[in-house]
């Protein structure tokens, strides 16, 4: 890939490779920030080549879902072939109402959207619903009409398992929700997750404590048999979890004073964060995508204030969607991840490093590894995020 | 407490305090090297003068029982009301003749040994047994006669209660296996919880992987549901858990590569154990205890060769006592711990820090917070252990 032209550039100090890292061909972790900067651009002029990733994301909007969604529509880097629904942060019924509704505020309805599962994959119907957190509708109680475009005649699974047939290997799937959709692509093509390019799974929280309860995140929690089977399909997965994301905050007020309360035992400093204020920057510029923004986010300011006792917010989506951006920006670590599906820590992702021989068959012996994300240079992606989101096309 | 008297010592920089530390009256943590010197010092002042603290060991010997039951009968800081018994290493009948055959080893038969529970507080009896980390009969294969000396005529549970009561809140239980007994105690007495002085547990992996799986610890996966009853009981809880035994290692060579390597993320630095072989120094030993020790050790070094490919061994159960002896040299955290009962993580150990409002009630909600310890001063540790091992009484 393209990145690897950066090895020419020899006016830049390389950073020693860690042995644990992101080996992804356009992975080089520990770039400094001006090599991001030709790494950007670069990956502009790769676009411009036609080079562009394949991006299906599967989303349940949600606040930072729509900023998740704005970045994708804003990266020359991916290519978006489509929005498919899931429930979460919302039903699925709202979530595809939301999906359409964000691409029609942008002047992007040319992006098709394919509706989801609207229960579990063992048909479980009774879901929780993040409404605290992201308003009734989602998007910040703002009462927006009802968009005019519908989905198209298929599937979220079927759409995925289409795409990936179309361009084996090419298409990078991004679940930003419960991950039903994709086991019933796995369900409904049992090759999908060898012809599917990679899936960037945002769920999880490895080492820390969970968002909806001490053990389990939200995503996982949504659907935690389709998640256990994802996890262990084979696939190339990344999975970015709250110990990545809980790191990369938008701040709220100049003086905010961010700490990372929730980690059990790793505490993150999130000082680099506290001398600007994303917010005011957002609400200061004129694209419409920050307009869109400020308009619903002050639902989502007020969780983070009640829930966290933080003046910011958490970009959980929007991480996820630039680490198939620039996957440089993350390192990660390789193991096994399986998903406890009942009690009291249902939902709870255990990743083993697969580093220590047990003296028994354990439930992750023998199973597919996956990528999980450890650090993340979140001061970069917080920038790449508002660059993209401050400028109109 | 006597260690109070630190404070009064000027010559000694004092380490600026965390502000999430062992809150115990002995405890201060980030104390150096030559002021754990003196503490000891002052230590065996105060054993003099019959300050000493009361203690039960509850045990499953176990080679690194042994070790632990030995540091306790040669530190004046402590006084050994008993010995308990439970299955874990081996099976509770064997661990009951261990413990008589280890006192009278060294000759102690003057400590009362009193038999735990044969079966979990659920009932079960099939047993995981540890024969591949300790041999078949838990001592190294030594094939030793059986001792002369009989259990007192009292259960684990009732002599634990009985000692409770003639002691309220001075009495220290140290549990290094399954937490069978302890929950038959408070089973026995819903008020042992307030009486007992403190319960030091051995159990439980915190941010890490297990020993067992990579969800559990060995002696939390031993009885789930007793771990449970006894982590939410509202007693005054110090849990060691791997995080921090995995760091204290026993060296078995000069040249040994120590690399703690089941740590999912993080990533202990062991470099300051490899430049001294701690088992040779106990072999040029003539101490009874060293005597014994490296008699049965062998099969104890295979192990972690084979499960961990490192050349030397944890000290799990001896870090447990001396957080007994010397509270000051582990720093530890404080929250809700839950333990998992079912399912592919059963035995896990979720700890909450209670720092996130969560939106709905979880299982961690409202229940008694317990001490968790997070750092130690492993080379400490490793130090006080050989002190008291390589001398005679």
């Amino acid at each position: 890939m393209f990145f690897r032209l950066l090895f020419l550039l020899p006016e830049f100090p390389w950073s020693t490779r860690d042995p644990i890292q992101y080996p992804d061909s356009w992975g080089y972790p520990g770039v400094p920030v001006s090599r991001v900067v030709v790494a950007l651009w670069l990956g502009s002029m790769a676009a411009a080549e036609g080079e562009r990733k394949k991006v299906i994301i599967d989303t349940d909007p949600g606040i930072d879902d729509a900023m998740a969604i704005f970045v994708a529509l804003r990266s020359p880097e991916l290519q978006l072939l489509g929005l498919t629904t899931t429930f979460g942060n919302v039903h699925t019924a709202l979530a595809t109402r939301n999906a359409l509704h964000l691409l029609e505020a942008v002047g992007r309805t040319d992006i098709p959207v394919a509706e989801g599962s609207h229960v579990t994959i063992k048909k479980a119907a009774k879901l929780r619903i993040a409404s605290f957190v992201h308003g009734a509708d989602g998007l910040g109680n703002q009462d927006f009409p009802p968009p005019a475009a519908k989905p198209v005649d298929q599937s979220a699974a079927a759409f995925m398992v289409e795409q990936a047939n179309l361009y084996p290997g090419q298409v990078t799937v991004v679940a930003l929700g419960p991950l039903t959709n994709l086991a019933l692509a796995i369900e409904l093509d049992p090759s999908f997750p060898k012809k599917i390019g990679q899936i960037i799974i945002l769920g999880g929280a490895y080492s820390i404590n969970g968002n909806v309860n001490p053990a389990a995140e939200a995503n996982i929690f949504g659907d935690p048999d389709a998640a256990d089977m994802v996890f262990t399909c084979g696939a190339d997965i990344l999975a970015v979890g709250l110990n990545v994301t809980h790191q990369v905050v938008l701040t709220g007020s100049a003086f905010c004073n961010v700490t990372i309360s929730e980690a059990p035992f790793l505490h993150f400093d999130t000082s680099p964060f506290v001398t600007d204020a994303d917010r005011e920057k957002l609400e200061q510029c004129d694209s419409k995508y920050a307009r869109y923004l400020c308009k619903i986010m002050g639902i989502y300011f007020d969780y983070h204030k009640d829930a966290y006792f933080i003046k910011g917010v958490y970009l959980h989506d929007p991480t996820t969607v630039i680490a198939a951006v620039n996957p440089s920006l993350l390192t990660c670590t390789e193991g096994v991840v399986r998903v406890q599906t009942v009690g009291i820590t249902k939902g709870l992702t255990i990743f083993d490093n697969t580093k220590k021989r047990y003296g028994e068959i354990t439930a992750w012996s023998g199973m597919p590894t996956v990528k999980v994300a450890v650090t993340v240079d979140a001061p970069a992606v917080v920038d790449l995020m508002m660059q993209r989101l401050m400028t109109d096309d």
